[in-house]
């Protein structure tokens, strides 16, 4: 039998380029030898859209129907109209590929800077829903730019959106050793949603009894994330809140430089999708100072939904270990390198 | 000249009681001799929704409408369902009284604790929009309670509502020394609505050319909230972030119990509404562990509100004065007593 991955790489902009060469990097080093890797780059981002116009083509977005995975640097630039590459491209992405679990995992690396006093032991996962919510590009704008301008924007909620979503984050609860859940929401202001979320939390919470269950506003949500972040240990909520959430998870444990996530459509009927949570950082952009951690870990979770969880093991483990030594700076090839040597071994 | 006070008191739920009774003390005590203080309590809340099913009848709302101010404790209560009060009651009162400046000042008073490395040097105030966005009630829920339910959330901007707020920001970073403004939105991807307020911004921050002004993405001015809290001089953002944002800055500033807040008319046409950030907190309801704090504070800035600049600095100087020297832990009453004291000499 022989295995393959064939991975669509979307380098994008800024540090994008810089961060998925090492990813790939990463990525050759710890493939068993059976396992062929070809890889396909896509040019889509802000270089792209100034030459032509384009965000992302729908026949581009069909030729990366057929991939296995797609590994993605960052996307957006100043020079673009904000909004123009994120819903023309990476949310357009994020919702073909109907990516119904944005997952992001948050764990502080021992010798990693934190701002938080006492070094709080945090390792919690949010599964942010996203394919609905805030994000799905309804409303509009009426008589644009006058004084009359009224602009709506219109979160939409589905019972069908939210259980799968919550079946998938108990489902993870239930495999962690702490078992607890905590919705995050915001019920007592936004009732039609909220109510929506807390029902089908609380019903399908009912075929998960050993897993400990949790409510909190989002608001509240924010305290506990610097106050007691080790309280959590999976989250579930929507777009816009695991947006938000996640940013003030990765500063309280490391910064963004280590912050992976993965776009999941666990049914497979696409390919999911893996990025670091941070942007294109056009100010650093080609000064090697990129951290490429995060693609990292966030190719370790491709491995894992691939299937290959010894691999996406060894690759984390290997960023634990690296993180414990690190001192001093190294450039974002240096890390790249020091990482590969480490799970070659 | 006599002058006078007719103030209307909701003390509410939980420890809305106990803090609200502190505030009074410290308002009483602070005030001249020749200004008379008139106050009128308000029976609203939890207790009156399970004996009447009422939570603001237009009666009650209409009798309120007469007062100069009103000072409110904290409403809300895990016996009422999620919504009944905030929406009925709090809100109510938000929007009917046109509440368009939510003002939430940050300050990291000395000897307070913060969960942040290094105690940074964190005072901003976040103007909040009150009257719009995500809480105005809109959208609803079709087919509820089915697996086929649709629930929507709509976010409402209009031009006449974000331009008064952006307009009272600017007016008050001019008056700060450091004259920083600071809009955070998301409009990357709630372009319509983003865009709105970024235009807004943008125009009328050019009859302010004195004050400095920037954008940030709310994802990630919650990192910086954490990791570089004193970049912030004076926030504007929508009603929603607002929410989110000022309880992180609380949390960063010695907790929700200093954080206050003022539900503003600026136009006078009906009377604005001050009280602390922080909840019911039913836990602790009852054992005089409620800091009060939050609640006097926000009596600074109703003093403000009401152009006793002198009286309010006297309140907010005495709170400075007090956590400087506070150590151990006193009673609802005993820091009440403690501030009395101090603005009364
Ligand atoms: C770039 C932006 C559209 C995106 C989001 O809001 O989802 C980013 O902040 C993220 O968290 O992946
Ligand atoms: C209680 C709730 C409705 C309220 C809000 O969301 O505005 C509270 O969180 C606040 O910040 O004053």
């Amino acid at each position: 039998m022989s295995r393959s991955i064939d991975l669509a790489v979307i380098p994008g902009d800024g540090i994008g380029q810089e961060v998925v060469a090492q990813g790939l990097k990463v990525l050759s080093a710890v493939l068993p030898q059976d396992v062929k890797l070809q890889t396909t780059e896509y040019d889509l981002g802000a270089r792209r859209w100034h030459a032509t116009g384009e965000t992302l083509p729908d026949a581009e977005l069909e030729r990366l129907k057929g991939h296995d995975a797609i590994l993605l640097g960052a996307i957006g630039d100043p020079s673009v109209p904000s909004g123009v590459l994120e819903r023309g491209m990476l949310l357009k992405l994020r919702f073909a590929f109907d990516h119904y679990v944005n997952l992001r995992p948050s764990k502080l690396f021992p010798n990693t800077a934190t701002p938080l006093e006492g070094r709080p032991d945090i390792d919690f996962v949010v599964v942010r829903e996203g394919t609905e919510g805030p994000y799905t590009g309804n409303g509009g704008s009426l008589r644009t730019g006058t004084p009359a301008e009224v602009a709506t924007e219109v979160s939409v909620n589905t019972a069908y959106g939210v259980e799968r979503v919550v079946r998938d984050a108990y489902e993870r609860a239930k495999a962690r050793p702490r078992r607890k859940l905590t919705l995050v929401h915001k019920n007592n202001v936004l009732v039609h949603a909220g109510h929506l979320w807390k029902n089908i939390f609380d019903r399908v919470g009912r075929e998960y009894p050993e897993v400990a269950t949790d409510y909190l506003h989002v608001d509240a949500a924010t305290i506990f994330f610097v106050t007691q972040p080790e309280r959590f240990d999976v989250i579930v909520t929507d777009n816009l809140f695991g947006d938000i959430l996640t940013d003030l998870a990765a500063a309280v444990t490391g910064g963004i430089g280590l912050a992976a996530s993965g776009n999941i459509n666990p049914t497979g009927a696409f390919p999911s999708m893996f990025e670091p949570v941070h942007g294109s950082a056009p100010d650093i952009a080609g000064t090697g100072k990129a951290d490429p951690t995060a693609t990292i870990l966030s190719v370790a979770l491709m491995l894992r939904h691939l299937g290959l969880e010894a691999e996406a093991a060894r690759v984390e483990d290997a960023v634990s270990a690296d993180l414990a030594e690190r001192s001093g700076s190294r450039t974002t090839d240096e890390i790249g390198d020091a990482l590969a040597a480490r799970v070659a071994d």
